[in-house]
């Protein structure tokens, strides 16, 4: 293997998922048929990577020309405003289509250990918003942690006394989830938020 | 999630080993940070996109100019040639480096299931290097399949008249094996061949 290749597997092998014996795969894979295989990545990964932003109105990330796919679509409603830590929630959110909505990506949760005070969250820029589009409801929809707990209540007491209404997602047992395997908390939940 | 990153998770989870999950979460990693992750790659990947060739003496997937880094390392033996079925293989073997030889790698196995005749050998190409090198030892690494088995007959017969020593892979129990899981044709060979 000579050196350029051996730096292609390694930096492969970092990606999240992967290690040096799944990389090695990948770039053999890669390599034995490269007009088919490696130049349609190698073009894809460089159109995308000339266009990624990160969107001014949401902070989601996508290809665009001036806002993201989701707040140029004008399809979407934009009175309703969805609160979700990063990308990959929005994009998981995103794929059940239950949601038409608007969103706004924060740049992670309140956390004191790791040193990310309410800066990170962007509600003035999320308030401007809410004015100008006549917002209705923001759902704030984050993990049930208590870093993701700590930021809901942050977030519901910015927006107080803004006649907005605040949701969160509900909590309860998973759809498919046995009674038995699951943990105290959230049966606790479940018991009292029964309806 | 626009239809340019659509695409590049489409492509992406189309690699060996990963599937739609996987790839949105490497795609997500590359863009969330592009100049540390997705640039670097894309760098990695266009040079050895615009350098990988297969070498014209061993028939190795390598970057170089005339022939692979193997074939030009002047502290490898040029009298032993070890004969694998893949380019997985020869990096398999060559990681040990227990072998410091030349390799000549065939374009698959015989198989007249699938079609494929001697021509996939090369061996005629094997000759001349042989002819050219005093190649004292052929060492054919292929696996201990029917098809493997095959073709190990098939170039044994074929150097037959030739002067020069075949040798095969050895069989038996592998390292760190355990009898009673080991199968009957395993235990057969290792019986067979013991010593």
């Amino acid at each position: 293997m000579s050196p350029d290749i051996e730096t292609l597997v390694q930096k492969i092998s970092r990606l999240p998922g992967l290690g040096p014996r799944s990389a090695r795969r990948i770039v053999l894979h890669l390599l034995k048929n490269k007009e088919q295989n490696l130049e349609p990545i190698l073009m894809s990964m460089k159109n995308v990577n000339e266009k990624v932003k990160v969107c001014p109105i949401c902070f989601n990330i996508d290809t665009f020309d001036e806002c993201c796919s989701i707040c140029s679509d004008n399809s979407r409603r934009k009175d309703i405003i969805c609160v979700v830590e990063s990308v990959a929630d929005l994009w998981a959110i995103d794929r059940t289509s239950c949601f038409l909505g608007q969103y706004h990506v924060l740049k992670g949760l309140l956390s004191s250990i790791e040193g990310r005070g309410p800066e990170v969250l962007m509600l003035e820029n999320l308030k401007k918003r809410c004015d100008e589009n006549k917002v209705t409801e923001i759902i704030v929809a984050l993990s049930a942690t208590v870093e993701g707990q700590t930021t809901d209540i942050y977030i519901r007491n910015f927006f107080k006394d803004s006649g907005i209404k605040i949701t969160s997602l509900a909590r309860g047992i998973p759809i498919g989830g046995e009674l038995d395997y699951l943990d105290d908390g959230t049966l606790l939940t479940a018991f009292s938020a029964r309806g």
